[in-house]
């Protein structure tokens, strides 16, 4: 984001001289002099330290909600860290454990089927225009075949997206403004950021490092992560994402039976992110739907991402159950299918044919396989870390390693760890004001990246 | 859609039953008992004729703009419609030339560049995870430099999506609840809807055929299809597509120049939508930033659906400029950066490469071979309405043809239609009510379809 941000400030002067070039309103019709309450102004500014220019401005207020977010979005940050870091040590050999980008090639079963795909679209007989909204059939009774066996989810409730991320956002317009909203504390930044430009959030409270009207359910070590619910206040929505990203902590079963019981209790929908399911090693559950009455307050976002390596293909789904209404009986799918229809189009055909070979059996497979990989990246990092004495959480049921570095700032070991040994993690804190003193360090890199890395840590911390 | 809409509808009973079956409120502890108030409660409803059955509601207020929307969006309604008749008369040769989907194959210079880059994501040195939220950064300036050439909008300024609908979603998040919108009348369905999802609207007033506080700007054979901007109440925004779907027409420089001095007369924000451009014949603009000023007036929205027949694939760009400030002085390119980040993680990557191929000599080329087949069809939708004595409007500087059945219901001339010739077409009311007594005649379509159609409707109208 960084280059944008740099590109649009530095453009005043420029914007400024086409404006006065063009001198435009010149040609406004003296009638219109009277509307000067409504005219645009030219204001001044300051675009460079030794000239003062002019930028023209409409009349359009900017959306207050997005003036309320208090920096750029965390990952585009992190990137714009690292790429600091590089030129300004270009021979340095940065290895990147830090936003949680897939590094492994996708399996051949999966790409072969995209390759196939791209080619018949040069047909007649091959070519398919719009597909449906809500995804192609066959993908969509796949995944509910796949992921949802006997847990009452079926072909027309899901929903195929191009990923998690649009599809919260989605979700965020589906509820809209008045909604209030639970989050865990820390947790994935693209839940509290687009709660804010929904307008759902009041301002940011600099001391406690919060949004005001969200709810963040604290999630620590002494709790387990997992929140405890007879000190959380009553929301519409909870979002809660297990196994966890940052935390790598998955709830077990019997701490989601609490969460839904606490959801009916309240009325709430749970917005579940079930991301990382396929990293689950022991009996937690792998969808909340495995909770007995969940489908009656919970719907499910998931994704291909970390799976099978889509992170850029870009393919996900939510799951939405019949049973989930709103207070006036509404069903909750019913309008999501109307977001889906108006502010989306299906995702991308060749994305959905790499979808179905996805969950296909030699697909199914091959991301185990995926996910096995990453599992192990992840035993390493753990094993490294506690070594060295540290306090390490997660890891085993996800691709991510939360590292206890008590009484420090998050932001100031990522700095040292950054400057010292050229690896690039993630800041707790910047997942919220609960991941302060955490680092979450990702398992996506390359073996000999992991190891290198690893060995980097032990030098610094011996 | 209609297929959702059923499921969720006759799903009461089986919800019910798994509610009932599961019993989970025996779990509810007796102290939460004091909680009544903001326990969800069970509700009878009627799901059967001949017994009440009872659904689990959740206290989640269902969002009232969702609830003013009158009718589930346009083309999945066609489409319902369409296989209704299918249905009804399995027998019938139904030809589409409703929904404006493209039915051509896509040029093998673009499928191939998609299907080599699905192949090399399972390589080691090939694979690539998460791209740049905004595209990727070739793709960016090819895009720039291939439509916006000499008119000052550059790499930085173009935001890949996976197509134009998605981005004005995005758009209306941008801009948030308190904007106030202007649209074409008759306009594409996407405008209005996502506005009124967004809140920016009051509710359907039935008798007008309108949501109250939105600008509908006339466009009526009377004025050439261009908007008497002296009668149109300012707004923020103003929603301006052109080549214009449905009404097909192009407005012309001189026009656009009054649109963008009306904008910068009254500060508003035009959103220029121009995924028809490349079907223009005269000189007409392509693009809205041919007109000096506009740059700090206006966006714009765009997409290979049309071109390339990406329908299904999924690419688009908006570019936005530099100079376009809010009343404050602050981008609009900036905040969109954040929604793309927050909201949005980038288009299909395969997608990209495709894009690429497009922009590339050959693709363009291939473009406008692809654009001068469907050109040709409009041609002979022309002709045969000519010839049958209608007045018709459009096709040559789009692909959609216009026609004009003067005192009216275009839905019972579309009915008309779908009933006697098997073919679908789209009735102008569902662009909004200046398109009462209008059928839109799409020109996508594989030859022998069109001419077939062609031949059908002169049998009817002779």
């Amino acid at each position: 984001m960084s280059a944008i941000l740099q590109n649009v400030s530095t453009s005043l002067s420029a914007s400024t001289s086409t404006f006065l070039g063009h001198n435009n309103l010149k040609a406004i019709k003296p009638s219109h002099v009277s509307m000067a309450g409504r005219m645009s102004a030219v204001v001044k500014c300051v675009a460079s330290p030794s000239a003062e220019k002019t930028a023209y401005k409409t009349n359009v207020a900017r959306n207050e909600n997005l003036a309320k977010l208090q920096a750029g979005y965390l990952f585009p940050e992190i990137a714009r860290r690292r790429n600091a870091h590089i030129a300004k040590n270009p021979d340095a050999k940065v290895i990147s454990l830090g936003i949680g980008d897939t590094t492994e090639p996708i399996p051949e079963v999966i790409t072969s089927a995209m390759s196939k795909r791209s080619e018949v679209l040069s047909t007649v007989a091959g070519y398919s225009g719009y597909g449906a909204e809500q995804g192609e059939q066959k993908l969509r009774a796949a995944i509910a075949s796949t992921y949802y066996e006997g847990l009452g989810i079926e072909e027309h409730d899901i929903f195929v997206s191009d990923g998690a991320k649009s599809d919260i956002s989605r979700l965020q317009v589906l509820f809209g403004s008045n909604v209030t909203m639970a989050v865990q504390d820390p947790s994935y930044p693209a839940y509290v950021d687009s709660s804010v430009i929904l307008g759902q959030t009041g301002l940011f409270q600099k001391d406690v490092e919060k949004y005001a009207n969200i709810e963040y359910m604290k999630c620590t070590t002494e709790n387990g992560f997992f929140p405890d619910l007879s000190t959380v206040r009553r929301t519409d929505i909870i979002f809660f994402c297990s196994p966890n990203n940052p935390t790598g902590s998955a709830a077990s079963r019997e701490q989601l039976t609490k969460l839904v019981q606490f959801a009916k209790e309240n009325g709430s929908i749970i917005v579940y992110d079930s991301a990382y399911a396929m990293y689950v090693s022991d009996d937690s559950p792998r969808s909340i739907f495995e909770i007995p009455g969940a489908k009656e307050v919970a719907l499910e976002v998931s994704s291909f991402s970390k799976y099978a390596g889509f992170t850029g293909v870009r393919l996900g789904w939510t799951a939405i159950p019949k049973e989930l209404h709103y207070s006036d009986g509404f069903p909750v799918a019913k309008d999501f299918n109307r977001i889906v229809c108006t502010c989306f189009n299906g995702a991308s055909n060749i994305a959905q044919a790499g979808g179905l070979a996805c969950v296909s059996p030699e697909g199914i497979t091959a991301m185990h396989e995926v996910v096995g990989f990453y599992k192990e990246n992840t035993a390493i990092i753990v094993d490294t870390f506690n070594s060295l004495g540290f306090k390490v959480y997660g890891g085993k049921n996800a691709p991510y390693v939360w590292v206890h570095f008590p009484g420090r700032s998050s932001w100031d070991v990522f700095s040292e760890i950054l400057e010292k040994t050229h690896v690039v993690t993630t800041p707790g804190s910047g997942f919220g004001p609960g991941g302060e003193g955490f680092v979450r360090v990702s398992a996506f890199g390359h073996r000999e990246n992991v190891i290198e890395a690893c060995r980097r840590f032990k030098e610094l911390y011996k």
